[in-house]
């Protein structure tokens, strides 16, 4: 790999889009050239970049010629349209999508976890799904340590896993409420604001939502784990940024939270924040804008042997998408 | 009982006691003579009953003279100085707090569930809590059908659960974010607007809420269940009203989507709102004002045995505090 490659951006106006931006600026990436793509809706706008406005160009199958890395972040039919295009003409895909993840041939990477496995890549490289990582950062530590058998959790997800339409309409439907108007809808099927919808991503035939699925389908797949299971249940809440999500989690090996704050203490990419006489708790308030997810509410479950619950928030369009890609783009710098 | 029943609400001019009020109207509870009580600082107020002002009186050990039936909801400190004078001059006390949930001689009752230990009662009934109550109102029916061993459950709390001043709260902070003012806070730890708290009620020495725990100790109770197990997290989320849980049950015998919803859909108090490919699911938006609480996003549990998922939504201040006190009234009258 060129030390210092061409790098693309394929969807570079949107939430994540703009975020890996920021964040190849922050961590220095050593970026040869930039080329920012998106829809023809949005070329011919612009983007800084280490101060220097560039330009927005329409996504096109010839558009990879001579680009080294290209971090997808536009939908899956995007990236099922358009990866397989970068990758042939010797590109390597960083994808944000869900197109590829479960296929064999790609692997699905947390570096902090299988940084390994991105060896094995032929073109594309999958990102995982957001709620997945954040968890798998606290859970993965865990598992090393006492083998996780199966977890029960519950998210807490943030509107901007949507998109940067999502944030505005939550933003316009506080703003119609406060000011007695009626609310209007675009992205969510029911209002946001002041309302929780138990509904990311669409429904399976069994009564899970793809969302709900990905804990385990990635999970295993990223832990080298095939016999993990994850019971899920994926909820949206009026928060504009950082998901957070509830879990219990059940291992083979005794726990006890003491040995289990030790592995979490030292945990990569994770800030223990857990003082309940304190009040001192994650919160997307505080993880909002932060490389790091935080692990609290330590607690041995009541319900479970060898069980331990926990509450973890992070900033998933940080390491839920773009430092996530970013840090994949690291790792492929360095082999 | 005196049919045309001398009734007073404790704490007439918070949350619950509001929609006490409205709850008497609404069923036509045969209230003979109403008193409504507060502190000092609330007395002098009035409120209407029936198209009539009615004053608020200060709550003193002397007020309780010739009442009937007192309905209290104005925190466990009150109930505790006042509820057993209340109950010493021969009035059955109703109390929304959690001060005598926990007492082998204070039967605990959810009318759809347990009417039958209103019998046993020597002067005070304790109304349960608020999340407990609307996630048994699915739970026990499944648990006769299926006997249920133990749940995982996450909690979606509205800020109408810690009463007025916290409605106000979540309205002040959203005005100062969307004016650009820094946000206030005079209820909650933290910012409320827009975040995520996974704290409701304060902590135990092992970690968890003592609003966790209440969903065991207080199931137990009411269910006549004494082994069954409860593994929760509490989290206030930006929801005016209403709170959801999501639960995944073991159950001691094969359970089924279709057995379940078969079940539910008789269920006294619930609907079921069960189409996932119409989108149709319960929300605090929708179960907001409503008596009944809703079930729906049933599902096979897919990480445990004669597991089933499911996602409950209900007004806390209705079924969850001011209906169920009133049911319990009416039952007290029927005896």
């Amino acid at each position: 790999m060129n030390k210092t490659p061409h790098v693309a951006i394929v969807g570079a106006t949107g939430a994540v889009g703009v975020e890996m931006l920021h964040v190849l600026e922050r961590r220095q990436f050593p970026v040869g050239n930039l080329t920012l793509l998106a829809s023809a809706r949005s070329a011919g706008k612009s983007l800084p970049f280490h101060g220097q406005d560039t330009p927005v160009k329409e996504l096109t199958r010839d558009s990879f010629e001579g680009i080294d890395i290209a971090l997808f972040s536009a939908g899956g039919s995007i990236s099922r349209e358009f990866a397989p295009a970068a990758a042939a003409a010797g590109c390597v895909v960083v994808d944000n999508s869900s197109a590829f993840r479960q296929d064999d041939s790609v692997p699905l990477v947390v570096p902090e976890i299988n940084a390994d496995d991105v060896r094995g890549h032929r073109g594309i490289i999958a990102n995982p799904n957001c709620t997945t990582a954040i968890t798998l950062m606290a859970l993965y530590p865990l598992h090393r340590a006492f083998g996780v058998r199966r977890i029960f959790a519950s998210s807490y997800q943030a509107v901007s896993g949507t998109g940067a339409k999502a944030i505005e309409e939550l933003q316009r439907q506080v703003g119609e409420l406060v000011s007695g108007q009626p609310v209007t809808r675009e992205v969510y099927p029911y209002q946001i604001a002041f309302n929780v919808l138990p509904q990311v991503d669409s429904f399976l035939p069994d009564g899970y939502t793809k969302e709900e699925m990905k804990m385990q389908n990635e999970g295993r797949k990223i832990m080298h784990h095939p016999g993990f299971r994850a019971s899920v249940t994926c909820v949206r809440v009026p928060v504009y940024r950082s998901h957070s999500v509830a879990v219990t989690a059940e291992f083979e090996k005794p726990v006890s939270v003491g040995a289990a704050r030790e592995v979490l203490s030292t945990a990569p990419g994770l800030d223990v924040v857990d003082e309940p006489a304190r009040q001192r708790y994650p919160m997307p308030l505080f993880t909002s804008g932060k490389d790091h997810c935080e692990v609290g509410r330590l607690r041995m479950d009541c319900a479970m042997e060898n069980g331990l619950s926990f509450w973890v928030s992070g900033d998933q369009l940080l390491k839920g998408a773009a430092l996530n890609a970013v840090q994949i783009a690291e790792v492929l710098l360095r082999a």
